[in-house]
């Protein structure tokens, strides 16, 4: 089976690129900067559904992906975590977190209501996101 | 510096042992089996802080841990974080959730009010889990 992304999560998000592993995606929401890893298998929903390579795999991914968001966002934290509970195909947020944000200090899932990007700002940051993440023009 | 653990974070959770490079807690939340690893290393907020020896490591341990609760409780979903907007000493959270948990489908964290277990509760939990992670009795 050819691998897809969840409606629900590519209706949320936009697409940066692909990793060795990792389908790369920005959660259109302008509040924070917050990158998805969606891992290019059909039908896991779990971490341990990985085999031990493609956990090392996702490991160095989300190691890059933090070190691209720190280095451009300089973040008070980044916030991990594979939830799943509403889209259950396996994606790993990764969100820059500032003291002064919205939801802080609680996690972004689940919290106040999202507002996207507008289409400069989100054609901005996509394009700032695809360089730092080395993700090509 | 001798490792210690955070006074919030060990207020919330009781030790079951030690893996190779995190120390192994239960979060005192009877609602929700939920452990939580705690890398030993001094002054680390952030997963890139690690090397990736000890990513790697810590990947290994995630993976282990949600074996162990996947055995014992045969849970709807894990949810993995490492957040650390308030403790930020570096923890990740492995939590077994339930379509019929108080919290469902959000994620536990700044959700509904704690709960601690009753000791009879506390005790065959943590007994329980030694086994399953091989924590030795």
């Amino acid at each position: 089976m050819p691998f897809t992304i969840d409606p629900q999560l590519a209706a949320d998000t936009v697409p940066l690129g692909d990793f060795t592993l990792s389908h790369v995606r920005l959660m259109n929401e302008r509040h924070y900067p917050w990158l998805v890893l969606v891992p290019m298998r059909t039908g896991i929903r779990e971490l341990i559904e990985l085999t031990p390579f493609e956990q090392a795999a996702l490991t160095t991914e989300i190691d890059r992906a933090s070190r691209a968001l720190t280095a451009l966002f300089r973040p008070d934290k980044l916030n991990i975590g594979a939830i799943g509970n509403i889209v259950s195909q396996l994606h790993v947020h990764i969100v820059a977190r500032f003291r002064t944000d919205p939801a802080w200090p609680k996690p972004v899932w689940g919290a106040a209501p999202r507002e996207a990007y507008d289409a400069d700002a989100l054609a901005e940051r996509t394009a700032t996101l695809r360089v730092a993440l080395r993700l090509g023009p």
